[in-house]
């Protein structure tokens, strides 16, 4: 796993277009772009996710001879001629792509990625662009949201388990860690992304032995600078004290409490290790939390110094779907460039290859964006343009970002933004996102010559 | 992609507790199971998912000598004695595995799986095994909602592009099929899977030519005998008539609708083509569709043949989260076996390995199910065993049951399950599952014991 995913990860009716646009001789070139039509439940923003994916999987684009063999074996293709496939065969993604570097705050209408590619390759690669972007820009999104909520305690990704696979759960690891969460669970993920891994122990190593705290005693010996304790398998209180006697302050790091009242049991928990002098033994905190319910707990006063969030995260619990669409925006053919819109009710789309420019207030605080066409000057001195070349004739432009510097950049962009988008519903004011004259007058003219 | 997840596809606490029971010197021989304790909502069963997956991964379990390396340098593991990691470079999974065929309904607490192996073994594994069966689980369930929704009416799993990275949208294809849906949009499930293949076409193929009736044309010469056209782009009930009068009857197999009123739309689309002769022509729906909405359409007379469902299905958008868990029921050391369970308030679990019986009623549907210790005698006459060897000494019995069967199977089972648990809403009487009086007499003792 976790190579990129093969030519065929894309949905039949790509293929289909594809045949259906080599038949017809077309020798186009698209330019499509990648957006949300709208927030998801309660955000205010997204922070852009999936990029390096992206280019791993377009830089590898390429069918092998087994998935030619079985496309031209696909009934509906019987009419299609053999020398269709022979170019597929061939086709690499050629492309060029602009993009948003990942972690970057992202609004509705704002493309996060920019493709111009012969019109079969931007085609083609559609859907698996949009299954690679959707996720990760959702659960990156999430640890934001967490640690607004968590004032600044940090938060580990425990949620491995319940990502819709094990591949998921990778992919939201890393995400993750780019949103805000200071490491995971995930072993895989802190091997190939070199983010900090987290353990403590779970209800069946405690039930793994006799008594309680046997099984505290055999994992402080195994683990005596860092032991992190489940308190919680019988009674949370008594399990406290019997730590405070069997064993000295300092050789216990931390306990956790992954069920019950975790506010009331944390206060209990903390009186019972200060009264006995285990000032620093730490609290950590699990047990299906999410932004609202750490908010809730440290609301209430709750003495927690970390926690772990899992369900909520991974699955992206209260909105799982992000509705990223990918939309014809211009099309160059026999030398002449036709913009692109789409029309249909509440799917309306805007033409032409676009930059955004984020313009920041007196405060430092990000006060709006402006979209223009990629070639429009500058809308004001002070605008930062956020799309940057990833791909240039379908070849990488410059190194990859280091993940430590996307968190890090990420970390910057989400602490300029107003803290009205902070919060844990969406503002009633959204952010402004505005669309320059010169967009607005080309889908003008468009809607013109449709009528 | 679609290689066994990595043995590195797990939490960090299990291997700090595979090295403290190393550590401990501990020779224990556990036994697992993985069940739900409660239903998502709505849901009346489960189907279970995963298997195929399950065995793949443990039968290729182990560490490679690159994660051995990183495990080694892990900081919390300093303390570890390095021969600890020599031996899990030795490791293979070496247990016996039962578990439920997929696509098997399955109610709360019903064992899906139940592992026997080395404690440290068991414990490894248990991060990928719930990531690798929650989600095809949830998925597969679905569609058989959604085929009782639209009442014999064919869906096509549409979803790749909204699913949590292209491995989940493989898994979800697969669930999706054996759950009931008769293909998929994804090439690649199609062509590792043998599941059938679906494709219309997209709006942006419609936008790539000047004029909507020549990008009929030109799809419809590239596949004259099984072109599906897209109508909604501009206006569909006009799209419709131009196709009437651009095609011969029998040209066009089908149209297929993806916005707007999708049952008045259908009706007046139907009503141009059978006013045409185009009777023969079918209509495809799509667009964000659910079982909710399905019955809908179809409860208000929709002439619609056919459903492509995506986003709903793939992110199992109402319930994304399924809470399978793992719990440790039996321990063998030093020749005694202990049962295992656990108390705490609502996470209690029942002790032992089990065995489902399932009790069909003269109607021939599910009457209930009644779980006893695996080698408890079957409980009556004509129950039937639902869990079923799969892993012995850490190698497969038998043969991979092919996708197929496991359809027709499913087919079978669900048509076995009683009307009112098939509905979109839970029955207020949920299915009967007992517990035999040998695990409910060991679970008083091991109460008693502990208090």
């Amino acid at each position: 796993m976790r190579t990129a995913p093969p030519a065929t990860s894309t949905d039949l009716y790509q293929l289909t277009m594809a045949a259906g646009h080599w038949q017809a001789g077309r020798q186009a070139r698209a330019s499509y772009e990648l957006f949300t039509r709208r927030l998801p439940k309660d955000r205010a923003y997204l922070l852009a996710g999936g990029l390096e994916d992206v280019i791993e999987y377009l830089t590898s684009f390429h069918f092998t001879e087994a998935e030619i063999a079985y496309m031209r074996d696909i009934p509906s293709f019987s009419a299609v001629p053999i020398n269709f496939f022979d170019d597929l065969a061939r086709l690499r993604f050629t492309g060029d792509v602009w993009a948003l570097p990942e972690g970057t705050p992202v609004f509705p209408d704002e493309p996060f990625l920019s493709i111009s590619a012969p019109l079969i390759e931007a085609q083609l690669v559609e859907t698996a662009l949009l299954a690679i972007v959707n996720y990760p820009t959702s659960v990156a999104t999430t640890p934001s949201r967490m640690a607004e909520a968590a004032e600044g305690r940090s938060i580990v990704e425990f949620g491995a388990r319940r990502a819709h696979g094990t591949e998921a759960a990778l992919i939201a690891a890393r995400a993750a860690y780019i949103g805000g969460c200071v490491g995971t669970s995930n072993v895989e993920a802190g091997m190939r992304y070199g983010i900090p891994v987290f353990g403590t122990v779970a209800h069946a190593w405690i039930m793994a032995f006799d008594d309680e705290i046997e099984a505290f005693r055999a994992y402080q010996r195994t683990f005596p600078d860092n032991a992190i304790l489940l308190i919680d398998t019988y009674d949370t209180l008594r399990a406290a004290g019997r730590i405070t006697e069997a064993f000295a302050p300092g050789e216990i790091a931390g306990v956790r409490l992954d069920s019950g009242d975790l506010g009331e049991l944390a206060r209990g928990v903390r009186g019972i290790l200060d009264n006995a002098g285990f000032q620093s033994t730490k609290i950590l905190a699990s047990g299906d939390l999410n932004e609202w319910s750490i908010a809730e707990l440290l609301a209430s006063g709750a003495p927690i110094d970390s926690f772990g969030v899992g369900t909520d995260l991974t699955t992206v619990r209260d909105a799982p779907a992000l509705g990223v669409v990918y939309k014809l925006v211009e099309l160059e053919e026999n030398g002449a460039v036709d913009f692109k819109m789409k029309f249909s009710a509440g799917k309306a789309t805007w033409p032409g290859r676009k930059q955004i420019w984020r313009f920041f207030g007196e405060d430092g605080l990000a006060a709006g964006d402006v979209v223009t066409l990629r070639d429009e000057p500058p809308p004001s001195t002070g605008a930062v343009p956020l799309l940057e070349p990833v791909l240039r004739d379908g070849k990488r432009v410059g190194p990859p970002t280091s993940l430590e510097s996307l968190c890090e950049r990420t970390r910057l962009a989400v602490g300029h933004l107003p803290s009205a988008l902070k919060g844990r519903t969406a503002p009633p004011k959204p952010y402004s996102v505005e669309f320059s004259e010169e967009i607005r007058r080309i889908a003008s003219e468009l809607r013109a010559e449709l009528t």
